[in-house]
Formats: structure tokens, sequence, C-alpha cells
């Protein structure tokens, strides 16, 4: 799509980092890093989300994410990592072409995870219960 | 494995709010929701984090997830979602089976993605360069 950031990325209209290309999947560094390495991993054909991108260009993805991490741990010197991906405005999503983040860690960063909230229902019985039934009508 | 928290949930010798149970994969809630539906998928066949997974239960992960996201946000009226998955201690990871998180967003809840740091090396180029060094050797 000419309007999609990724897409000019992947026409060269718009440049990049590039750390891995081939015919299916695009890796190129994020231009606001949470560490050094951060990467994303894009399918170049475009769709708006993972859950629209096609189960292929998922798995080649996929593939892309575990041939190149521990490369890229090398290269910065990072111990771990944490995988994202942001589906959805109000989760984050700014960019509307399907992107995964690989974002390098160290013990020392200083980065916290996402962490449980006291206001959170605990009736854990009640909404799996309600999400078997949706599951079962699709 | 015996001692692995999340082989006996799939043994069923540690209870589980499953939403999501096939051959190949399970889907249960996380016990410390960030948001109500909080839900984690494992492939059964053990594995210490994605990296060791094979390609072909990573696929099985991934086709349940585009399955039951969207189930999923019904039940909990949420509008968006977040996947994640950490790999390695200083990652957050705590149970060293893989698995990928699925938290379901909503606009009102306040949570903040992971954000870029001033501290952060702004040399992307030369970053760039050493990963693609790195791949090159794999």
């Amino acid at each position: 799509m000419s309007d999609c950031l990724f897409c000019q990325i992947v026409a060269g209209s718009i440049p990049s980092q590039n750390v891995y290309d081939d015919a299916d999947v695009m890796a190129f560094l994020d231009i606001r890093p949470i560490n050094p390495g951060h990467t994303l991993v894009i399918p170049k054909r475009h769709a708006e989300n993972m859950l629209v991108s096609s189960d292929e260009d998922l798995v080649k993805v996929m593939g892309v994410i575990k041939k190149i991490t521990p490369a890229i741990l090398r290269a910065v010197g990072a111990e771990a990592f944490n995988l994202g991906c942001n589906t959805g405005r109000a989760a984050g999503q700014v960019v509307f072409h399907t992107h995964i983040h690989i974002m390098p860690r160290l013990a020392t960063d200083g980065y916290r995870l996402w962490h449980p909230r006291e206001d959170v229902p605990s009736d854990l019985n009640g909404i799996a219960e309600k999400i078997r039934k949706e599951i079962e009508k699709t």
C-alpha cells in the first residue's frame, strides 16, 4: 500500500537499517529502540496486523526470528529477548502493517515487564467459560 | 519434563483454566493477569524457549493464536491485544517451557508499552552492520 510506512521501507523509498532481507521477509532496526539491536521483522506482503496476515507469511516471519535473534544477541552482547506484537491502536500499534519486535534484554537494563494489577477480576473460572463459548461459535 | 510447571498442567496434575486444548497445543488463563482474558498458549511438547521449539510446534501455536484471539477479545470486551514471548531470565521468563502471552487491551487500561530511553546508543548504522556480520556467520 502506497501510504504504508513499512511498504515504503520494503520498496526502498524510505531508508532503513536492514539486518535481513529475503523474498518474503525483511528485518530492520527500530528507529526508537528500547535497547541496542531492537529489531522489527515484517512480512513484505501488506496486511494490517498478524490476525489477517497469511499463515504462510507468519511461518516465514517466525523462521527468520529464530534464525536472526541469536545473531542479534551476540552482536549487541545481550542475554535474553522479548518478542512483542501489538495489534490494534489500544495495544500501541502505530504502523498498521504486521510487525514483530525483537527486543534484546540485559539483566541490568532496568525494564519491567507488564505487571498484574489489583483491580483485575480474579474470576478466572467465569472468564475461561466465556472464552470457551466464544471459541465454540467460531 | 516432570519438574516443569507447564508440563504438569499439560498432564493435568496441576489445575488450570483452559480455554483451548488439542493434540499439540494448549491455552489457559494466566493466573496473574494484566487484564481479564490474559491467556498463555503453549506447545505441549517441552522446550525451554521458542528458539528451541520446533518450527512445526511454533506454526501450530501461531495457528491457535489466530483462531482463539478474536474469541478472547469478544469474551472480555477488549479492543486490541499484545502478544508477548519472553526468552531468558533477563527478559522476564519465569517458566522455562515455550509460551506466548495473549494480553487483551483497552484504550482505558492505562498500560504503557516499552518506551525508548535517552541512553540507548543511536548509532543504528554501526549496530546494523554488527548484526549483519553475525547473521552471515550462521
